[in-house]
């Protein structure tokens, strides 16, 4: 809640225009509307700078079409995570201006224009061809919040040479996020190539004793390069987030 | 190595200044010189824009000394990491121009001017009394890089009015290092108050189920706030760089 | 097994009215009776204060059929939990006096008045959407036990101004449950705001690093606010029984 | 921050007796004094009810008689838990009110009556003789706070007519607390025996594959008996206050 | 191999009726015969006194039948551990012999009488209801292997009454079976209770913080009654082994 | 408490010999007596047949001293564990009867003549050199049980030879112990060796990935060997306890 | 990239024939072409001996077939691993020369003769019958590098008379791939029979505590056997490729 | 044992040169001798083709005094690895051949001429600085066995110029082992370089979530280049071992 909405209220109560209960109650007259499963904030967008999300992982369509509907008239630019394609179908149709990106499974409506937000480009990496759906929904993401990303994939520490040959693109990033599985060793080699915040994915891509993304995360939380930070694994929505807030102009 | 550097060596050979054989030859002689037990690379300053930072832990004052007196003469800032006190009694008398700060395990040889390279101001958070001597590592580390640190210490959740208290310091931050151990929760809490990021660094603080800081780690991984990136156990340094990496001037 | 009937038992003995033999037999005679899969014991309502519950998860519609039909002469109220909709859908109609609650999978059977037990009202708290199928159960757990319930859903700490508009409602409860995945930090913030106890149950609501409840069940154990108590990951029903118990009048 | 409190600051915006500049300012003042390296909060008893509580564990000498000397003089009683012997001897002297339990190291400051503040009595159980240490800590916790406590140590379920020797005293408590390392068996033993909450208190008791208190913390989280709450490895401080809220008078 | 039949083959050298090549192929001439993808060694039997053992995870219809059609000639007693009903219901047509125990997905084929080779009783117990398919392979283990058990379910430590009436029981056995899933505290129990082996069997019943067996298993591994043993979780089948070698005659 | 105490209780009463009040008393007149900090049960030996045991690991040498003291009047025979070699040098002089093992740790007090109560011999092997006080303390637990044992110590996997120069005397045992950290493969092979209990003790001797014995702990719980019963780490005395169980005559 | 190519190219600008432009041009040109998803890099077979090798896990069919065509004019050989059989019965009648092994779920393409590239001839072994599809796989990827290979399966360390049996094929090999799961034991036997490398595979084979392959992993880092050394779990193809690069002639 | 001595013992049987017994007894008769704790075994040599080695972790200076004096006569070279300085300090006096190398903390006593076993070159190398003693102990171990070795230390991947300048040594190696804690990600990019194995060592350098090695080590088991094998954390001897078997001229 910010001080100036704080300040005018005891303004009002100064100038006798606002009771005190009155007072308190609009203290608590926080600006969100309840669907009754889920309270859609919409001054988040305000607070926060991020358009309105839905993870939509675990919800049902109908619960995804009630909070779409209540977004939808704000001509808020809306981001939906982890839809999988059986629920986007259904949902296409309903809602003319959504796009659906079935590699990441992310689907956007666009409403408002998307104004430039960024100081800089940022760099989305992969180091192999699995960890694209991840790197995907991290650079929609980024995007959606008024950024300019530059995609690299498939460019792995196994073969060296497919990465030096980028060394150009990497110095001229803001940030870079950089998304990878199995032995997550990207991030090390990034990190000591580039003066910038990398911010590591690890994924879930792998195999046996990769545990489902914990040897990728281990490793980039234990990487040896300076400038690295790591979210939760496959969480490219989270890096994206964090790119958009690094990248932005102040 | 540098582009132009590069270009500068082919520009030789084309002019016929040097030897097919002399270009290879330059091509492998690399910055950096060899002490016996740890190549020094010189250029690093200049690549990653950092001080020279010797990490102490597991190294010998015999060790650590050969490194300082190597560097020292090129009028670097020098930061020691995770310096035992008993070896810094040592090194001090040796090294006058050393300050060295107990409580982080810090010693610091200011030699140059430090320029600001910030483009605001970083807030350095501690949630207990315990984490302070962490965030104290990520404090003196983003100093001696030339940004402006304001610590804003013991503001753990479960005291939440002391948080609130200090939330405007919060809002003018260009990027906030949030230090918790235990429930490590602190992070998920600022990361929704701000829209800046997030630097989330756990620490082995507490006992039982808290597994040396893996619980902390979790939680912050887990965060359901939006922007929270995250560095690894006690990690101070890790996430000074990494803050001054976001506050840099481009 | 209640001192009186030993005591009685004993005085029959005493006054010739039984034998050694037959009160040894009595002695053994326990208050069960064998179903040949499952012994139901009818006296542990007595013993506890409990309904009978039927832990449904693994169970074949057959076998709840069968303990249902055994228990429901008595006029006990029931509570199954982790009842899947297509077994829910066999029963239901054989059961006339059951309702199903599809969020949580709880079926309910409702055959004698609730008399009041407590001494004033349990708070339920989810911190997500996700999370309110397991924060249903220990709402349902409770009622059938004879408690009042309010429920406060969707507060996680990433939107602190939610849980802060209640903070009234969370200063009336005897004993509060506070539902969380991912990384499980409202319990803290909840344990710092009251003066009672907070029953923190992890869900495995998260991806990743939440290591399907992992992380929140370890953020809620080193919780640095006082007065929480954990229950397993997913165990609404738990929770709901323990606040039972706490919040019951003597 | 109580309501009331915010109540009379408006009404004196209201009534002229305070500018809009000094309510907000008055709103940041909290009652919390800074002492340089925590920030003590005196207003915290009033809050929870709680005696002043010192996290000895990681503090120095010199930090503990700080925050001992500025919470002394308002008449607080006052609890240091883990407390060092060698740290204990040196603060004994320098506070001649103070009384030291080396077996939990626990010490207390009594400068107030204790008033009782319990609906019952709670019974604090042990295992095995080395869980004694964690018991005792729970028990001087919960009797500082103003609860009656029983205890009844070395009642493991390996030796089961121990246990039921005292089924009667289990039956009379309002709350339990049970202490348990190794296999951590006894709180689902002591669960099943009566009908009021059981605190489960893991200890780091145990060799091999008891993972310094892992294996009992998770047989307590997956007790088969309704009723049971656990809280951290080796948490008898956690385990008492939780109890004290339980007993509480309304 | 037998001591006595390379004496024999050694006498034979020694009387010129086996020369050295003949003898050195003897030696390799081990008994078993190859499928192609298993070598059945019909000589087991005889040296560890156990009937065929299948086990028919991860073994496809045509490997389980072209097992159990080259051990049947020799009249054998065959266990097929782990059968999935679906491939018992293809196969049990095949082997009029053969009968199916969907409980414990056990097919048995008795072809010779199975003769008593127990000293005396083994006890098979479980903790609760979802572990009894468990606790039936143990038995039918045993059971074929000539011993006499004794069944006994559902007598968890939740509900002490229940066990403690068959206390006469657990005195007679020679060895006890004892199967719990969740927290795993029978053993210990019953291990305090008796002065025989007890073999502790770990099941995967359980949620949450169960982790698949895990919290049961270390709850046996910890347990503080003497005389338990543990083997893997769900291994029902190696408990009926080691309790038929613990209970054999001489 | 045997069924004969209770029927002749019974009887007492029946004949008017013993009131009821009395009779409950003398059912709640359970046989240990109160040090003070451990409950001695002193019937413990006739219920288990076994010596007194003291797990000194974590008891002073006052509490170890006084529990002897009790024990020591009624001459039963007493085994001592895990008892650091400067605690013995304190009680040695004290106890004129007793012997202390030092590569064990184990204190013995012979004071009665130890019957043979085995059916067999009991061998215990040991893998490696490191793994020899862990076999030591198996051997004298079952000895002062009244067992004959035979040890074979440094007869790992690594040197098959070694192991199967044996044969023979493996083949004798009624029941083994077998010894291992590290790989822990020794059970597996000794186990597919004989058929004979195998009791598979994980040793804490490794480095690295060994995880103080985890590993050796696992590769014995999934042993692929019939027969084999596993204990917890470096649990010697478990495993000689177990052994005597299963060799003890009828 | 070669030295010999950088030699040219410099020689090349030395002689006029290059600008400096169209050197670093040519420097950033290496050779791989973009087929949109991955990069298919056509050198590598040259840097690394290698077949062209594609891993099917998480490819769609579309994905496979687009690299084999892109692939398959060049005439180089091509393994497919982890090919799901309802993926490879699309893939079949599209791909004549292909061969699909259902055991290992690998198809292989040969279109060039296979030179024989080895020193000498590479056993592969597995423990048990489930572990063959994992054996399988490294052996057919050692054939397609061009190296003998012997099978020998079933022979894991239970029976141990087995694996003697074949002692002398053990003796000959270059290099031994020994495949396990469940107890993992068999690597560490082979190791102390043999002086040669030993590539140890954990398999996922087995249940409960075999934590899917982890317990065989940890057996076999923790060998005490010299010269083994160890893959990922079911990591034939890594094991085949590692023991070709051992047999290669030099 | 090798196959031409049990042919020849035939032999001598049938010449009647050797009684059947006798035979036995021979057969028996294996080749090392009794110090009591250890069997040390002479003909290891002739097997494994190594030096006699000493694991010292573990055991006292007498014992390692026993075995080192037993070995000496027979003029066989002998490896100690893992002794502490202050055992050297005793030990080196007494054994006046000893060299002791601190940093490794490997003493080695050479006593014949070491024969070159080597088809080429090993090269060691170490991510970093505290990398090196466990590098070293993988470099004497080979040199002793046989084998040139070449070091080149300090070259992680976080500065990958520095390990680009020796390509060409890399790629003149017939074998590479590559320790590396931290990320342990520096075997993935040199295995991407060079097509000859490479033996991965994992060391437990780092702090936090590098969890004493755990995180390095899960990086390279999970390492997306080909021919990478892992050996145990820290396990500088085992890599050198392997080295040593895979480089040997056959």
């Amino acid at each position: 809640m910010d001080i100036k909405v704080l300040e005018q209220l005891l303004a009002e109560v100064r100038d006798g225009n606002l009771t005190v209960a009155g007072a308190l109650d609009r203290l608590r007259t926080l600006p969100f509307e309840n669907l009754g499963f889920a309270r859609v904030d919409h001054h988040r967008q305000l607070r926060q700078g991020f358009p309105e999300v839905i993870f939509a992982a675990g919800k049902s369509v109908a619960q995804i079409r009630g909070i779409l509907t209540a977004l939808q008239p704000r001509t808020t630019n809306i981001l939906v995570t982890r839809l999988a394609p059986e629920k986007a179908e259904v949902l296409l149709p309903e809602f003319p201006q959504a796009r659906y990106h079935p590699d990441s499974q992310v689907l956007t409506i666009i409403q408002g224009e998307i104004m430039d937000q960024g100081r800089g480009v940022i760099v989305v990496m992969s180091a192999g061809t699995s960890d694209i759906p991840v790197a995907e929904e991290a650079l929609l993401t980024a995007q959606i919040m008024g950024h300019r990303v530059e995609a690299l994939y498939d460019v792995g520490v196994a073969g060296l040479h497919r990465l030096l040959a980028h060394h150009e693109l990497l110095s001229q990033a803001t940030c870079l996020i950089v998304v990878a599985g199995m032995d997550g060793a990207l991030p090390s080699v990034v990190g000591g190539l580039v003066d910038r915040p990398v911010i590591a994915v690890p994924t879930s891509v792998g195999y046996g004793a990769s545990f489902g993304g914990v040897a990728a995360l281990l490793t980039m939380l234990n990487s040896c390069a300076t400038g690295v930070a790591v979210v939760n694994i496959d969480n490219g929505f989270g890096a994206g987030c964090l790119a958009a807030l690094i990248n932005r102009k102040d």
